[in-house]
């Protein structure tokens, strides 16, 4: 991994034909930074600003640095949380637009977590055939996963995004500082997501996670405006391969998620936060690797110390049944209409995909973890 | 125009990178070409098949002729009219999506008028992030316009398509026969924008139209499945270049739209159809292009005489005054925040964008169809 001086300015390429935009890491939303940035992405057009009730205090801080180069700008508090993502919030965003009144060039900010930022985009995606928007992540979530690939939507009762879109956005602008306000459980969720890009594409990136893990406890520490950076560049990488995810590409992203989502749903959504899940469903994956002899133990054994040295779960709720698990990888499954996939690790930095896997297999590895049955 | 004998199968090729598709114009629901378009388009997927109480019989139809090639197939019958173009519309259709359950593979098949197609095309866009979908137009107005450019969604109660996207159809398969069972005047209303092609790109359709003018009353006339695939590659050659409206080519297909939408607002909504609007409003941009010296007065004249052999009005109702026509042209374009602008012809098959107009021009011409005031 490149190292960076912090004084050096971080911005990220995307490169996707005429939907390129550039993502803009910096650590304080007050650097002088963005007096260059926003006039060039804003164009003087008006802005509607939307944000939620954990990220009003931010939105405030970036109103008063967009005022100068917005003509016009209203800012939307949404009541926050997983279940306001739906519909019923996106037709609340069309009359705020329409209210405004929004032209094809309004731009809208999206500040906050993914929830905010996929329904946000969704609503900009699908206004007046499609606004530009501006997208400020304030998890550390967001800032790895939301800030790059365009994939906006809310959720349906039958499913998690099954109302969506793909549209980029205009620009990404990050300031770490953000992430000071995070609950101490969310910011250790989002390590979770760091950790991926270093066993799936990134041997250095994880072994400074190892080197720096005491230090990155820390959401002050200067290196985040480089690691965060460092994560949006490699899944620029796969993205600009892979846009509308129709080449298998994307799926690499996956890693940890077949058993990630199953552990979300039989824990009840919401008990463990998706990073959490991530953690141990990496784990999993990492042991399944090791079963079919496609990596040495000592890889498992790195992201399991790593893990645990970010506060995050690497042993399954000793509740939870080898059959309940494997019931709901299948049902995740069903909806996509293929078999199980697994991304799994031949070495640090390198992932390949299973479908082969026999459900022996997998309980094995559940086992492994604390599973029950 | 080039001649085509009605033997030969109609198909127009719409060239727009990985969005390209082909339109398929045929005369029967039961021709034998769809048995070879058929298993190509839905490549052995499911289908939800979308029409509404209008045009359910059509739907029921094409219901049998795809049976063998989809492995499950659903019907849905929405009400029919423009005040069902609501997001609550769309939200049911979701509901029926996933009931399917639908995958990323799933065909939405939507047959029926521009509303419909509108309707269905935008669940279709934002289902999973983009469902390829196929439109069936049965409608002279869906068959000539809305089959090309990919243009989708609903109104909003403060806009009409307000909330929508661009999503282009996997294919567009239009057998004319559906034109039988239109009322009458919905018929007529769909040559206006017949007519329109012909004065803004193609003066020998234009000719055609004059000469067949009689025979094409009749919409089982032959000739209408040769007519209906060259607007069809009209638009296309114009939406190629401009697919997503951003360099101002496709403002030309708005030719009589400026006046149109002042008639249909000044009226009230549902008293004249579009195509009776564009009527009348063609014939106005005419004669703004006669009164500017852009254009002989013989194109306005021949539009006239065509516009009435196709019972298609070209006297505004007495009742309406001048300054309320302004007002509506004015609030139209507010929302677009420019100036008024007009396309004028400057000979039968030419037209161009004129953005100077005074208002007192403007008065006059409607003044000259018969406005008050």
């Amino acid at each position: 991994m490149a190292t960076m001086t912090e004084s050096i300015p971080t911005t990220v390429q995307v490169h996707l034909g005429d939907r390129s935009y550039a993502i803009q890491v910096r650590h304080d939303v007050a650097s002088s930074v963005w007096a260059d940035v926003l006039p060039k992405a804003l164009r003087g057009q008006q802005a509607l600003i939307v944000c939620d009730a954990n990220t009003q205090s931010w939105a405030e801080a970036w109103y008063d640095i967009i005022a100068p180069f917005a003509p016009r700008q209203k800012m939307i508090v949404l009541p926050a949380g997983e279940a306001e993502k739906h519909l019923g919030t996106v037709a609340r965003l069309y009359d705020d637009l329409a209210d405004l009144p929004a032209d094809r060039h309004t731009y809208v900010i999206a500040i906050g977590g993914g929830v905010l930022g996929d329904t946000a985009g969704f609503a900009a995606a699908t206004y007046a055939r499609g606004l530009p928007w501006i997208m400020v992540p304030t998890t550390l979530l967001a800032m790895v996963d939301s800030s790059v690939g365009g994939k906006v939507g809310v959720n349906h009762p039958k499913g998690k995004n099954l109302i969506g879109a793909f549209h980029q956005p205009a620009a990404v602008w990050i300031a770490t500082s953000a992430l000071t306000s995070l609950p101490d459980r969310e910011f250790r969720s989002g390590l979770a997501e760091v950790v991926k890009y270093g066993v799936i594409m990134d041997a250095h990136l994880f072994e400074m996670l190892e080197a720096e893990s005491l230090n990155l406890h820390n959401p002050r520490h200067p290196r985040w405006v480089e690691i965060i950076a460092r994560c949006c560049r490699l899944k620029a990488d796969v993205v600009e391969q892979d846009e509308r995810e129709t080449k298998g590409l994307r799926l690499i992203l996956n890693y940890g998620h077949t058993f990630a989502h199953a552990f979300e749903s039989v824990a009840g959504y919401g008990t463990w936060l998706h990073g959490e899940a991530v953690a141990l469903g990496m784990l999993c994956a990492s042991r399944l690797s090791e079963r079919r002899g496609l990596v040495v133990p000592a890889v498992a054994e790195r992201q399991r110390e790593l893990l645990v040295k970010f506060g995050l779960p690497v042993q399954a709720d000793a509740r939870w049944n080898v059959d309940d698990v494997l019931l709901a990888m299948r049902t995740d499954k069903k909806a996509r209409g293929g078999r199980l996939r697994f991304i799994v690790p031949r070495r640090l930095g390198e992932v390949e995909v299973v479908d082969d896997v026999q459900d022996t297999e997998v309980a094995a590895v559940l086992r492994e973890v604390g599973c029950h049955g």
